[in-house]
């Protein structure tokens, strides 16, 4: 591959540009974002070769553009991407939820480019930017690729393998089932974590509270941190999964308040058994992999 | 110190055993538990010097005992200690719930004794059992205890020594304060960690949630693999605290989803805006205790 555009230098943007430059595979990295500060870091950074902040401009000539903007972008930046559509270049995005990206590249194309690839890496971190990338972030990581009925085979191959090289390991999914398990393991965490902050950050105790929260309260609310315009995006695009996921929530909320109300050890204590033997099978498989070298 | 007692030798109780005798504050460790396994294992492990399944005998000739159990056996080791209460010892707990224990002390006792120190080191960790035991993990840690009128100012200075002794920042509190304060940075999420672990690892398609979710969900589900019958009583025993506070968070979480649904996205994003600011002067103060070598 001589050139790889990257639109939206930020933490995962940057992360696939120095991978993609780490391991050769390309000869030039294009850095494309609307904003000039980014870009100047990036390129200071040695994270991408060039910067652009058009996205005409910046993806002259690319072998593949990845998109890597908060998923709420899209729709204006399939727009400007449609009149310099190339069929050669492979096209494929980051983001975490599959169905909205989808609709949106339908909505600007009449249909799903063949040679756009819908994909979402599973690689989270709270901290956002370019200064947070990281060559090594795709490492052993799944990436999830939704192909479509129309989907071109030799360019899903072409992404498929471009990940690889990334060091990542690639799973199939379809779009809608991409994004319910993701609003289960993903998105519904951060919400709950979101309300906890909120709701102890409003109380009047909250220097006394927060002084004395340790290690579990840390790691329960780190997702809280994550960056809001992303996350305000993912979650208004998941919204038809993960409104019925609330609901089921709150019920269950609700339920376990009764059991404690209700004072019934036993019943309250099998609760609490129920749910360290269901992360202790999750604990399992994610250790297996980190056993592997992965995650 | 010639003879320090332990009542219930698991990850806590170990772990002052441990730090005890490492430091040198005592001669002789005695570990008091009913099950024969657990003290097998921490006199193997050399937490422990001797071993008693007796409370009666276990406490014999103690400078001070620790009682190290789930807070929904104070009762009856209250009771046991009774008939061998000796005014010469310093007795403390490792209670997560201050006034459940208070009140335990005041039923058994007719009132609370002058030379029982209520404490509670916030030294949480999701592992249980002896073999968790840690010499320095209460090093930097802060230890809340919650004296009462009516307890002896000596015996207290002795206990507050201890835990500094072990390396422990010691802060005086109310018991109904504590109970507060807990019930927000610690009881209410867990309860969120276990509840969600429950749902998702009630879903159909739960081998594929966990199979995807990543390292967000294992730091914030971390707390449900705490130990079931500890968390009981915690919640139990805290439960007037703790009930008023699930409900403040199940209001909170349905206006969240409200926000949600109305697709709102600025409200939104300054939700998720104002808990990650809240969350990062958390981090802040956490930070600096930790560069502090704290924590």
């Amino acid at each position: 591959m001589e050139r790889l555009a990257i639109i939206g230098v930020g933490m995962i943007g940057g992360s696939v540009a120095q991978a993609a430059k780490t391991r050769g595979l390309c000869r030039e990295v294009v850095g494309i974002d609307r904003d000039p500060k980014a870009l100047e870091k990036a390129f200071r950074l040695g994270v991408i070769d060039r910067s652009e902040t058009s996205i005409t401009e910046g993806v002259k000539g690319a072998d593949g553009v990845v998109i890597a903007t908060p998923v709420g972008a899209m729709k204006p930046i399939f727009e400007a991407l449609k009149p310099v559509w190339n069929e050669e270049t492979f096209y494929t995005d980051v983001g975490s939820t599959k169905r909205s990206v989808i609709q949106d590249a339908a909505l600007v194309f009449g249909q799903v480019p063949r040679n756009f690839i819908p994909g979402h890496p599973i690689a989270g971190r709270e901290r956002s930017g370019v200064d947070a990338a990281d060559e090594s972030l795709f490492r052993g990581k799944r990436v999830i690729l939704t192909p479509l009925a129309e989907t071109d085979e030799a360019t899903l191959d072409r992404v498929r393998s471009f990940w690889q090289l990334l060091g990542a390991e690639v799973h199939d999914m379809s779009p809608v089932h991409h994004d319910h398990v993701l609003a289960a393991t993903s998105h519904l965490p951060h919400l709950l974590a979101y309300a906890l902050t909120c709701l102890l950050g409003r109380k009047d105790e909250k220097d006394e509270i927060f002084q004395y929260a340790a290690g579990g309260f840390k790691d329960f609310s780190r997702i809280a941190s994550s960056d809001a315009v992303m996350w305000r995006d993912i979650c208004l695009a998941n919204r038809d999964a993960l409104l019925p996921l609330i609901d089921q929530f709150l019920a269950e909320f609700g339920h376990l308040r009764e059991l404690l109300a209700s004072g019934e050890a036993l019943v309250l204590q099998n609760y609490f058994q129920t749910a360290k033997a269901a992360r202790e099978r999750f604990l399992e498989q994610y250790e297996r992999r980190e056993r592997d070298g992965k995650n």
